[in-house]
């Protein structure tokens, strides 16, 4: 090659073949089990002329595609760049953070669109895929970026790529046992994505401990502009939060509600964690990795109740706790895991989304367990929990103990993956 | 803790307690405040199903939620990444510039949802939320950002939520007088947002003048990857200034027309400002202040107009003339008022907000003066201009007087806040 | 000017006037021409009241701007961020790369709106814009900056804006033949973008071609934060290229399918570059220049075909080819045209936009070719191609070959073009 130009990630151990061997193998792969299986869904099919007169539909505007398509692009930004840029505050593996990050999320969301398919857009032997799957494609990819937290700068990009091909299928099966068979509420995903992807991350981290790993902390050591480069990720997540946990939740009142909520529970979530910063700091000052990771705690523990009527004031008290908790997580909780447990978790995934997405299971199962229909209207109670068919005679405190069953699941799966991947 | 990280916010003089429990305080009085006042609107509330029939809504794509939320995804990363990277090319507080932009912003926010609540919003007894709401409060911290640009530098965080505090409450304020009392036109915020925000913050640097700023001044330049950052912010703004100017227009037309002048009025703006900058520097090379900053006049300068029938060829003449206006108070006014008037204006949010936003209320005096019943048809210069109720016999030429009466009036809220707030 | 800050971009050889001159001058003839031609459309007109009425549509959202406004603002991050910033790696041009893509780009879409306008929205001697002309506007840009790619560093502002003007032009009138003369289908360009910006920019290197330049190779290479702020580039390219195939389709189906089958063809490009990147290292690296750019070769690819009903396989199957063919060309075919040819490509666009182009053309021709009415549904059929009017009879296969004449008179124009420009 004549343009001699810097090679990045360096020093990996795999050997010359060995990568491009799976990445092309899979990708074989994926468009043979593309070819048998995925097809348009109707609103994406040239038939959809005929599927707007059936269902008395008047104009195009009423094509999904319109109601989430924004969200969906929001969503983007937040898996490829927000996740990306998040963890180049580490000097020594800024570039590999966004390329490898890169290049798992690709596969993982056409394994995740295949996956996901099978569970829940199935219909006479085919997957029929719309801007819903790509977005439900992507929240699967989003709980493999939160466990690579845990091990970044511990593997190869082929070992990534392996786990990224487990837990997106124990992200897909965890996901129908809560929403489907358990009939559980959680479009934000604070227990299928937050709950599950940090505690399979830091099961797979445990068991890859190295204890010499310490002697190299220096290259964990951030620099001014990889600092800005971390907060350009930051503040994505942030922004866009609103987006992620309204993306698929019901049309209309929903997916506002979701975004308010939102909205609300992360502001108030950046001023606790302000205070606790400066707080437990030596001379007041504040932490970088807390204004980079605890300000999201808010958005991550109110994936499961945003879109009920958790209320703006309800989402200031869960943002301003998990501000507390997050931040006092990184400060405390996390020293201990590494010096007692074992559990090297190199950007503290179990303060940003483990802890913060058990908070959101729980607030998602009292919200539900105190809705009444006096709250939510006649139609709007069983729109809000889909209590129709087999679930008619449900109750809110029924449903309260079915969402807290489903993080009791998510938790099992993800230490029992965790521990087979890892 | 373990790992050891440089901590950002350097040498700020406030003492270890003081920021922690400004935080704290202030955010248990905005959950006491939202849960007292605040609750969701009837589109983003799960009586919506019952208020769609009593409104013969025909389909969920009629809520507000899909009209808006596009525009506020896009103000919202204006206001946050735009605003906030915008004031790194000055590297002695490029993290603390996004940082505590991040900090004030997110407490302003919740203020500003309130403040405007009690305002326009309020119900019976509540303030009922939903995404114009969200759009308006970050308009509301946008006034603050250009504020902060001004005095960048000079102000602890305490001081900042101080000033953010007042500055958001006289926001609501002066915007309650031109919206409501006045009956102006201002969708953008040329005279709220920009003329408002520009001399609040220049009045408040005035007062906090310190003559030996000036030595520190080697500290302002930039360094090259400062200058990209820097770019970024100019950027999204630049890009996202027509969602801005058409986030709260009237749904349809307006919101479209809203958005085609601003874009044509940044364009044209480009070109000045590339040319005076050149044609005013040593060698005729290009000043990156300019490119950064006076690229955007054009987009303050259509914020009262861009909705109305500006037409896109008025546009461009805007444009053309805000982006030399602005250059040459980069290069002549600034150091005059620092020499003369002692006004240190850090980030020159007099040439790119102040200037810009009277000449914006000026232009959109002029176009409600100019309007005719030909040019808007009949239903559409009702539509527009709101002329029903009270103001059915409001002829545009008086609608002009009022437009330039809010000039006056959002000028002396700045003066007379900022005065009292310094 | 009493704030000392380096001033950027460098050592041009302009005198001190003429870009000034220029860049004022052609400003006054864009208003002029404005002023003489450009109104807004029915749907950004205050008369839209009056036009809804007559159209019998029920619902402001109807206006074109709710179907249109997210993807456009989408396109114009990849053509201000994401094309500026994808050139930022060259670490001698940074800026300039960025600087100079804002300046030629805020001319060109004022001049397209004009040239696109004459041609396909010219109604009673008035051209009538709404959101798809700024949307064409930025499409006819990014053509520019395809060129401008492949003579970075060689070429002063004013000689950039006499090449936009050219270009622009013949961007137009090439688009004028392809889909009003031959009514060829090219939503997302891979004809009228791709392959003629690319082609139109290696004639223009190939006659600027300067020996002495392999001199300065040095300064080609990168630096670490240069590479991160080019991945900031290729990942916003890479995450909004669906908005940009799919923002003008025709509303419904056609714009889920194009953003669909995008996403699918973008995933599976990552993967085989990232596999044959590693596999042509010595050492089995991967090189960032193959991860910033033939990472994207998949969207251009599918440029033609992704409203078509080309399935998520076979959208996978063009990215498996894209991608080896884009890393293949990086390391073996740029070399040789440098050497042999004399063009010295310096961003590589003949890898990311020349042959994925002409794939994508080719592509288009047999997906058109291979329609039926059994796949597209009779309706679905006539929408697809819009096979109206005179065009009743035509068939599908006498539609792939108009689309195949597409592809060469798209290649003559930008060879002709070039030349004269050159």
């Amino acid at each position: 090659m004549e343009r001699p130009r810097h090679q990045g990630m360096v020093k990996n151990t795999y050997m010359r073949w060995r990568l491009p061997l799976v990445c092309l193998l899979w990708e074989v792969a994926m468009i043979v089990l593309f070819g048998v299986f995925v097809r348009f869904g109707p609103e994406a099919d040239a038939h959809w002329e005929e599927e707007k007169q059936e269902m008395n539909l008047t104009s195009d505007i009423e094509n999904d595609f319109y109601f989430r398509y924004p969200s969906f692009q929001d969503v983007h930004v937040m898996i490829f760049v927000g996740f990306g840029f998040l963890m180049v505050f580490l000097k020594r593996y800024g570039f590999g953070a966004v390329g490898f990050n890169f290049l798992f999320a690709a596969f993982g969301i056409q394994w995740a669109l295949l996956m996901q398919g099978w569970f829940h857009s199935f219909k006479s032997g085919k997957i029929l895929i719309g801007v819903e799957n790509l977005i439900n494609a992507d929240f699967c990819v989003g709980s493999v970026c939160i466990a690579f937290g845990a091990i970044l700068g511990k593997t190869s990009p082929i070992q990534l790529l392996v786990m990224t091909l487990f837990q997106v299928t124990l992200f897909a099966v965890n996901e129908y046992i809560l929403l489907n068979l358990l009939h559980v509420k959680d479009a934000g995903g604070s227990m299928t994505i937050h709950t599950f992807g940090a505690y399979f991350g830091l099961t797979v981290t445990r068991i890859l401990y190295r204890p010499n790993l310490e002697q190299s902390k220096d290259k964990q050591g951030s620099v001014y502009h990889s600092d800005l480069f971390a907060m350009i990720g930051t503040l994505y997540l942030w922004m866009y939060w609103p987006s992620f946990n309204s993306a698929i939740s019901e049309h209309g009142d929903a997916q506002h509600r979701a975004a308010i909520n939102t909205y609300c529970s992360l502001a108030a979530c950046v001023l606790t964690t302000m205070a606790f910063s400066s707080m437990l700091q030596k001379k007041g000052k504040l932490d970088m990795v807390h204004i980079q990771n605890a300000t999201l705690a808010g958005g991550v523990a109110v994936g499961t109740s945003a879109e009920m009527m958790l209320t703006p004031y309800g989402s200031l008290i869960v943002g301003f706790i998990c501000g507390i908790v997050s931040t006092v997580g990184y400060v405390y909780l996390m020293p201990f895991l590494e010096s007692r447990l074992h559990i090297q978790d190199t950007c503290g995934i179990h303060n940003l989304h483990g802890m913060p997405g058990l908070i959101g299971g729980i607030v998602g199962a009292i919200t539900a367990a105190a809705a009444t229909e006096d709250v939510y209207g006649k139609e709007g109670f069983i729109k809000a929990f889909d209590f129709t068919g087999t679930y008619q005679t449900r109750t809110p405190s029924v449903q309260g103990g079915f969402q807290a069953a489903g993080i009791v699941v998510s938790l099992l799966m993800a230490f029992t993956g965790g521990a087979l991947v890892g």
